[in-house]
């Protein structure tokens, strides 16, 4: 076939590049996954624009830098009017639509001072991150909070409490029937009290598939964001998820005392967190990291479920599916818990895309080593439909020609990303004025550089230290890298594409064509000889 | 009295900082405006964040940085939603209100996108960058262009033709009454072909007095951008302006033959531009300056004209009155024309601000050499009123403390200015592509560092080379200053205020009063007395 009509964008969250069969983890399974690396391209150095949920996903969403777009952490709404890739994608006639997580929040000023209502068509698409929110589920529901349709499904199976997403899906039960808070690293080694069919993600599994079945009434082309909440937590998986993985699966933690000797203030503080101390326990690996896996593991089956969906209805050749995350999870890793640094754990992404097109087959099961950023998919899917990705307005670059055996000669020799830590006990520990607790990332595939504001520097060399154990930062024999690397970076802070409203295309006309002139603004000439000289130029 | 109840920012057009008898010009008089800077304090050391109109003009409408508010050059438009100084004064009660020109494109394709259309309140508001247009009059108008409100009343008066602004106001008459074109610059010593009062300075003189007897009825308070279009080209003015310069009143051109050895590629290429090579001819220079010299005039006189009536309503004393330009002109000075680079004569600017508060009047008639820039005005304007400028969106600073005699310890050490020539036949010269047309001025005092993309750096040290003949870019000796500015660009660079969705106070209450927390997302936390624990303590 020619073009795939259709997408799925499957992201996990929180899933750490390394937790897949095909990645090469020794005792997790994941056939379906891995059967996908099969059918498609493994991306095997992915990164994250953000190693942070919002931020990450407001990136992938608008294809453009969290420099650029401005939502620094969960819950800054993206501005009014920041083009998102349903914008582009609206504009060729192809839906972009949501089941599951995005984190956006609505930009409810910007949206009262330009008389919009969230309510409005305009004013959901744009609430909704450029979405079409078939079901938007945010993931996390502590009571108080509005709450998800997911919650009255438990109800309406008997799972009945005030709030019912914590008190059945996410917490177990003792021996006594006590309730235990899924919340709390101590349950992590429980059972979920519901049992595997009406946990979130084989319910989101339906719900995509619910909206593929009724898409084909509709028979407009879409992009399907099937955004999985798990393995994030609360770390509590159902059965027979709960058991399938125990301390024997748990790999040795990635650390090393020398990585607190003298360690830069910034991961120093970041280990003295309560979340990363109590994850750098074995206590707490030992019952996290089972969960976690058991939660990959019913990811696993699920997509399985939605594979044999999509080969039953016809639908696997005209559709490209890719699986991804929006960042990794320490695991312990490093003394850390959770993902605020640049380290692999956290930083870097599963990445596999299965074009279904025959201009894919060469590459269809091989690895790809290129330099990849999640931005590069919101080009990617507007150039499968179709379209013409505009280039003054995102930043990054269609996957398309990797996909197809080609590597651009021009392909981009550094990846980055940013952190903001101005909302986190960090800022506080470190007094670090709010407009400046701002983290860069500069990976070339060898050398790591990590520009923090206000502090020196962090370098790890992946290649003879692909562990990341030893900050180089303040080793003067690497002042010819940090220099280069920098200036990578400087280059890279001088020209986001901040002219959102004027493209490129109409920029190279001006000059070439002289509209200026041809527009009756004349500068600077002298005479009526030279002015009919010039007109009778421009007009050859 | 306490506090300004009204603002009038008058801003001249391509006005150069030296063109006015109180910034020691030899021979043109200023008495009006110079009585302004008695009343008031001259700003000697204020640069505009780009020398061409567009990008200027919107700095200062939004107090942000041309990369922050992304319009770089001439009708790129301001995206929708980037918040101006308007909606800062719209949410404390006050009007700002247009009297001349904006330059300001309307983005209609993000308005579309939005459901907005351009004629409704809030489209105007919008459209309008955020300015009540009481009257709009972009300058510039050649034939089969949207007409201006001074057309009609041109021929009102008998000024009839097809293009009454450029046939009458902007044209002369040989002795056999063929017209002049005025756009050429052999033109520019004729006399407009219209007596001085219908010419356009008084014209907007009138309406911005319209405005404000008008404005009494209303009773808010008011910010009135008197916004002339001159003395910008077409050099040419009425009568006895025409006639009151010559060329002894021409200075000589301040420049070296040394600056056309072995130039920067841009320089020689801003150099070798039409309006640059025309300019930098004697000829030109003696028939263009006497022309903006009288223009130059004509605005003081109706400045006098404005003073006086500010004084019969008795507004003197309860009106903040601001006096600036958008940038400079070369003329022929550094072989160069127009406002292309950033040499004093192109990115300096006048600047008075006459406070007339009781805590201004120590320094009334005092100069201040402090380093400011164009995008201090928004944050002024807004304190004035008693509003707080909202710091994450604004990247200027309030000059009330140096109105008032104090030195903030922490006041800015370099000034910042930018410029984008992808719409220029320099970009065609050079053979850049369009986004590395960039161009990046800090200076500090004394050092001006240029960092153009692409290229080596240029540096002029304006204390041992006051007049910029110099170009140190690349220098050996000049090592240590280069990597000093460059420095303090690069930390500007990676820190724009990008997040104008979510304010510095929400950002600091979030950790500080541990909001994650109290709304139930719990991280990382090990078992039930550990959450006691913490509870008890984010209670306390």
């Amino acid at each position: 076939m020619p073009r795939p009509n259709n997408v799925i964008w499957i992201m996990c969250d929180q899933l750490r590049h390394d937790y897949l069969g095909c990645a090469g983890h020794p005792t997790l399974k994941t056939p379906n996954i891995d059967a996908m690396a099969q059918r498609g391209v493994r991306f095997s150095n992915a990164y994250v624009q953000s190693p942070i949920c919002g931020p990450s996903r407001m990136c992938s969403y608008t294809g453009r830098y969290m420099r650029s777009h401005g939502s620094h952490w969960n819950g800054w709404p993206l501005r009014v009017g920041e083009p998102t890739l349903g914008d582009h994608l609206a504009a060729i006639g192809v839906r972009n639509v949501l089941v599951g997580k995005t984190h956006m929040a609505p930009d409810l000023e910007g949206m009262k001072r330009l008389g919009m209502t969230p309510e409005s068509i305009v004013g959901v698409h744009v609430a909704q991150c450029g979405f079409e929110p078939y079901e938007r589920d945010d993931g996390l529901h502590p009571t108080g909070r509005p709450r998800p349709k997911y919650d009255a499904y438990l109800r309406e199976r008997g799972y009945d409490a005030v709030n019912p997403w914590e008190h059945w899906a996410n917490s177990g039960a003792a021996a006594d029937g006590a309730l235990q808070n899924g919340w709390l690293l101590v349950h992590a080694d429980k059972a979920a009290r519901i049992p595997k069919e009406h946990s979130e993600t084989p319910y989101m599994t339906r719900r995509a598939m619910d909206f593929i079945a009724g898409a084909e009434q509709d028979g407009r082309p879409w992009c399907l964001h099937l955004s999985y909440i798990k393995p994030h937590w609360p770390y509590i998986a159902p059965e027979p998820y709960a058991s399938m993985y125990g301390a024997k699966d748990v790999q040795p933690a990635i650390r090393s005392e020398q990585e607190k000797d003298d360690a830069h203030p910034v991961f120093a503080a970041y280990m003295d967190m309560r979340y990363s101390k109590n994850m750098a326990r074995n206590e707490a690996r030992e019952k996290v990291i089972p969960a976690y896996m058991g939660l990959i593991r019913q990811i696993d089956d699920q997509i399985g479920v939605l594979m044999q969906f999509l080969e039953g209805r016809g639908l696997l050749d005209s559709t490209m599916i890719v699986f991804t995350s929006d960042h990794g999870d320490y695991l312990g890793d490093h003394w850390m818990g959770e993902k605020d640094l640049f380290h692999d754990q956290s930083a870097k992404i599963p990445l596999i895309v299965v074009d279904p097109s025959n201009a894919a087959d060469a590459t269809r099961g091989t690895v790809c080593t290129a330099l990849v950023e999640a931005i590069d998919l919101a080009p990617t899917f507007i150039e499968v439909f179709g379209g013409e990705p505009p280039d003054h307005i995102l930043e990054g670059r269609s996957l398309l020609p990797l996909l197809r055996g080609e590597t651009p000669p021009d392909w981009r020799k550094v990846v980055f990303s940013e952190y903001d830590y101005s909302m986190q006990d960090v800022r506080l520990t470190l007094n670090q004025p709010i407009s400046q607790c701002r983290l860069f990332m500069v990976f070339d595939g060898r050398w790591k550089y990590i520009h923090a504001s206000g502090f020196r520097p962090m370098l790890y060399d992946l290649q003879s230290d692909p562990q990341e154990f030893i900050d180089r930062g303040a080793d003067p024999v690497c002042a010819g890298e940090i220099a280069r690397l920098q200036a990578a970076l400087f280059d890279w802070a001088l020209h986001p594409k901040g002219h959102v409203t004027t493209s490129n295309e109409k920029i190279a006309n001006y000059a070439d064509r002289q509209i200026q002139l041809k527009n009756g603004i004349l500068i600077g000439i002298w005479d009526e000889a030279e002015l009919a000289a010039i007109r009778k130029k421009i007009q050859t």
